[in-house]
């Protein structure tokens, strides 16, 4: 029988001997995660890097991993040379706090573009965290708190593995498209497995590729998107179950992130199946996850699935108009198009549509056995509002 | 000294012996145009084509063009065979009243995709349209009304290159960003310039290239997108001067589309300057102008360029910090960043977003001597309210 791991309802606090806290005051917040270990990284791939995530892309290299300080309000992004200075001083002060190297700290911000810090209330905030750190429910809930922006709720998933923990706290709202992906996103991820560095790198990118990168386009990061993954390595865990529990934690972030898509009232999977290759459907599903006039669509609980055909049209994947189309959840399924023909059924699907705020549209091509996913929320007048008014 | 090209009052009647009408009734439309020519034809990339497109395609290849029958408010599309036999069946009924032949028609449709045509009301149409062709202002602008769904304003613009005319008619609303392009455009030209029917292949490319194509992502075009020039071949002019005339032409009505986008309030032009090449600056222009974030923050008045710099950092180009960033009219200037350096004019800058609704937004990138631009305008509650509730 194979081993499975199970959701525990708790949080980073699961790991032996990490301890953390957080502040948030007004727009500004400031967290602090103490943990001794190994550590991986995955960072934006946009050609404008923050300075923390120059700095901490550079430190998670020598893989040694002594505490974490993340502040949100200001993304420390497009802030030149005084920018990496900022990000230096922050990992320095924590450092000579645990006497450890800077180089063991990694550094991370989220907030408006093209701002220096305010180092002074930098400084003094991680004084006032810092001795507060403990290993406690609260602590990581406080932690979760201080990164947060535009978030609505705090965004936290752990499981069991074997007698293995992994526990994630991520921040991050409005995905909602391509061009969104300014609005950052940031992962942390704590687990006491035994790992070397190598499998650790190799899984973490898996998971991420499987998980955050379903919940958006390749290459369509902000300036300081980052993930990180410690391990303390106490307990043995296989490397196959290993990745498909760090997986899964990732994939229930990742979900929650576009759950709360700014403004979004509802959360959808596209499921493209049946696809010429997996690249195929992983692209087709994309293009719908992504379309502007599904989202809206979903949003009006409009079942106007000639916008998914037209996604799937202009997506670039091969394509014959011999497509199944169907709405579903646990329960219920609501076919639209039965290989390729309309069933009449908008009505209906719209009805569901109302009723349902968590759902999946499975798109079947017919030509091959790709498969593929993508997550995505609706577009509603709070996306525009929230956007239209950020910095103001 | 260079010969020019001037903006004329006037619309498509200006061409000798172009009869047109059109009858809009809610959300059905018809129109007509007789007028026998050349014709060459810029139709959709996407892989689901409307039946109207294939048909039109293949009569355009023939290159005689005797008519043009347009329906708006179903788009005959993902309609299967009987789809197509309805688009041929169009051109069959236009052809018998002309008195030519089937191929010499072109056939458009715009509207809800998946859903057959109601053949009765076609013909019922075209009959009444028919006897009312005529050359007249009021025809151009009846039959430029019957082909639009969304559209606030009707779409008409023309101009005199040396004794010839070319006027253009389009419809088309809401290419808001990538995924928009289901909302169709239609184009037609026509003129009475000599050309022979490979000259009229290239510059139609060309002038769209150069015009529609910046205005939204290459290949994210909907089901039913269709440009098409026709020429009757009365007057001679030079081929650089009409092609220039021709664009000129093309971009006026895509910007007419950009400034009708669902719910926009204001429309911009994207400008990057010296980029590594002009495929660099093209494809970072696009980034901008279809970045959510900025139009959003352009709707809000709110001139948040960090958005501006993280769209050029995701857009895959090359890149460094020293970029300057400027708004401008014609009359007047905002510089938010100077070779990298934030000048901290966001104030002035708020205060220029929200005294103009049609300005530039400029980027220097100092690397190289590319150049590129793209059109964008605002993300606003009228864009998500008109598609949330298009078809219910």
């Amino acid at each position: 029988m194979q081993k499975r791991f199970t959701k525990i309802n708790d949080s980073i606090n699961a790991i032996d001997g990490l301890k953390c806290w957080g502040i948030k005051e007004g727009k500004n917040g400031l967290g602090i995660v103490k943990c001794e270990g190994k550590v991986s990284g995955v960072f934006t791939t946009n050609r404008i890097k923050a300075a923390p995530v120059l700095i901490t892309a550079k430190h998670v290299r020598k893989g040694r991993f002594k505490g974490l300080v993340v502040n949100s309000g200001n993304a420390n992004a497009f802030t030149g040379e005084k920018g990496i200075e900022n990000a230096k001083r922050m990992a320095e002060i924590l450092a000579s706090k645990l006497s450890c190297k800077p180089d063991e700290i990694a550094v991370c911000s989220t907030g408006v573009i093209g701002r220096q810090l305010e180092m002074e209330w930098i400084e003094s905030k991680i004084e006032e965290v810092f001795v507060k750190l403990e290993n406690s429910r609260q602590a990581a809930k406080n932690f979760a708190k201080a990164i947060t922006t535009t978030d609505r709720f705090l965004k936290e998933y752990a499981v069991e593995v074997d007698s293995a923990v992994i526990a994630g706290v991520a921040k991050g709202a409005g995905m909602i498209a391509p061009s969104m992906r300014s609005a950052t996103m940031l992962a942390f991820l704590f687990t006491d497995a035994n790992l070397d560095k190598t499998e650790m790198d190799e899984l973490l990118a898996d998971a991420v590729e499987r998980s955050f990168n379903v919940a958006t386009v390749d290459g369509d990061t902000s300036t300081n998107d980052t993930v990180l993954l410690v391990s303390t390595g106490k307990k043995k865990v296989g490397k196959e179950l290993f990745g498909k529990a760090l997986t899964e934690v990732c994939f229930q972030l990742a979900k929650m992130i576009v759950k709360d898509g700014e403004g979004a009232t509802k959360v959808f999977e596209v499921q493209v199946r049946n696809a010429k290759d997996d690249r195929d459907a992983f692209k087709a599903a994309k293009a719908v996850a992504n379309s502007l006039l599904v989202k809206t669509a979903i949003f009006g609980c409009d079942a106007n699935w000639g916008r998914v055909i037209a996604a799937l049209g202009y997506s670039g994947i091969e394509l014959t108009e011999n497509i199944s189309l169907w709405f579903e959840n646990g329960a219920e399924k609501v076919c639209l198009i039965d290989k390729g023909e309309p069933t009449g059924c908008e009505d209906e699907a719209s009805e569901f549509l109302r009723e349902n705020d968590d759902f999946k549209i499975i798109i079947d091509l017919h030509t091959g056995d790709g498969e593929g996913y993508a997550m995505g929320c609706d577009l509603t007048y709070d996306y525009v509002k929230l956007n239209a008014e950020y910095t103001t």
